[in-house]
């Protein structure tokens, strides 16, 4: 089978890359594990560092026919992880529609045209929920406030409907916050929290834009990919009409949580410089803090148990044990 | 100021158009009463008796160009009713894509590049909601079942964020299923509510594709037109950020209660045909019948009081009283 993964040369990307090459199966259109004979990664930057084993295509997804040039027709899997995150959306109106939504659609409709209708699997956001209750509960209607999370729940919508049709086999994931995500802070609007965590612990200043009281809704990198992967290989009728769409498991943290646990950890918290950012503080603000997801349990989503672990974790795989 | 209604040669769109040339006002940008100097129809084909007194244009909405051809950069307000049918977008998937989204969104962004934000009333239907719970309540959250409930749902969010960022005043309003719409019936999977009253009103032959315990949500011509009207006038700080997307209030009937209120009003029900249509009842069936809206409520939208109030009204409006 064919896997495609837009967006993978991004940090999640690779990470899921390398699970899938190192698994060397995925389930196929009949509901069997079958080996991937062909991974594709799909990006409009060259990946840091080269995987091996892997196909490589750098180029703009939102422009006209981009995906019919970069993809057969014989594509068995799509993960669409690619997006325009949340300040750089609201910041950029109209990149954030080409991207997070025109190359949505455009690659709906590769999909659709594909003799066998693929399997994708999409990545949404918590975002989607604005000014949202304390407690998000499964039924929770989506009402977002920030364009980044209004392109998210048109995706799904569009997803959903796909599905329904019988051109595609989609499933959507609502990823909580990531942390810690390696790397340079990016503009997600959540970039923060892994930054006040990754900086510090190796030794380097961080800048925390919001009150420490709040409340964010966080899942690993490692439990992301596994719940990615999850819910490519769950059966097609777990996925019911119009139930495409799923708020992940995560863990509730507030800030000031994640400070006591880098101190924890030996990390030098006074390398924690505290800025309020009005506009971080409201597009983080209007996320929910904490949700109840016995949908997704039900399923097999797995969640972390605690953020001490979760450090623990990056630095074990990101740092190397180092620090 | 000036007024465009998108879809102006509908049996809305003329009513919409008939009232607010009898009003000759509207609420204007600065939240006071107007005259209206120019009432805009725009559709894609020509009107049955043109009105007089308004300014008609005929084009195809979905075609990129046509709405900055059509309208100038000086309107006021535009009422947004033109779009694909349920049961129409159902079989035409690319052509309920093209004018149920692609249109909208052109005339958003129209919208958007007009010196003054624009008010934008859009109709959105109940058909937002797929199998859902018998009542629905003003935070169910939209699955739709269908294309065209699924295009609907995105249009909302549209309005919704183009209205948070200031590029227009949205208002979307959820429809119920229009009873007595006049004229013949159309692709609306919900065509038969008007058939089964208007045909045999007026001595002629009707179908009934459903079961004659179906709850349907509906609403009369001149309510709805009243509610769209009422929705425009509304000051700005009524459609708060996440909150310009509003169920209307409406009334329950079956169709053997519609049957019984043509049989009041001396229609012969002998000239209603059953003729099940399993994709029909599948769509409609798929709809609330019932919907508890305090919030519309609160902002003064209307309802009708009974169905036999909607046949006399249809009889005296429509058919002159003749019948």
């Amino acid at each position: 089978m064919k896997v495609a993964i837009i967006g993978g040369h991004g940090f999640l990307g690779q990470r899921l890359a390398k699970r899938l090459l190192q698994k060397g199966e995925a389930v196929g259109p009949d509901g069997a594990l079958q080996p991937i004979d062909e991974l594709i990664l799909i990006d409009q930057v060259a990946p840091e560092a080269p995987l091996e084993g892997v196909t490589t295509i750098i180029g703009d997804v939102a422009e006209p026919g981009f995906f019919d040039r970069a993809l057969g027709d014989d594509v068995t899997s799509v993960f669409h992880l690619a997006a325009i995150v949340s300040s750089a959306a609201e910041a950029d109106f109209d990149l954030g529609m080409r991207v997070n939504l025109d190359a949505t659609r455009a690659l709906l409709e590769l999909c659709r045209a594909m003799p066998i209708a693929p399997r994708l699997v999409f990545t949404s956001s918590v975002a989607v929920f604005g000014n949202a209750p304390p407690m998000i509960e499964d039924d929770t209607p989506a009402l977002p406030l920030s364009s980044y999370g209004t392109q998210k729940v048109i995706g799904e919508y569009l997803v959903n409907d796909y599905s329904r049709k019988g051109y595609l086999d989609g499933r959507c994931l609502r990823l909580p916050t990531v942390v810690i995500r390696p790397g340079k802070p990016n503009r997600a609007a959540s970039s923060f929290a892994s930054s006040i965590l990754r900086e510090p612990l190796q030794g380097e200043m961080a800048i925390c834009p919001v009150d420490t009281g709040l409340s964010l809704w966080i899942q690993s990198p490692r439990v992301v990919v596994e719940n990615l992967i999850h819910a490519h290989d769950l059966a097609t009728d777990a996925w019911s009409d119009g139930a495409r769409i799923l708020n992940l498991p995560g863990l509730t943290v507030t800030v000031a949580e994640m400070i006591e646990a880098l101190a924890r950890a030996s990390g030098d918290t006074s390398l924690i410089r505290h800025e309020p950012d009005a506009e971080i503080a409201r597009i983080v603000g209007s996320w929910p803090g904490a949700m109840n997801t016995p949908r997704a349990t039900r399923l097999g989503f797995s969640k972390d148990e605690t953020i001490d672990a979760i450090v623990a974790a990056f630095r074990q795989e990101e740092l190397g044990g180092a620090r």
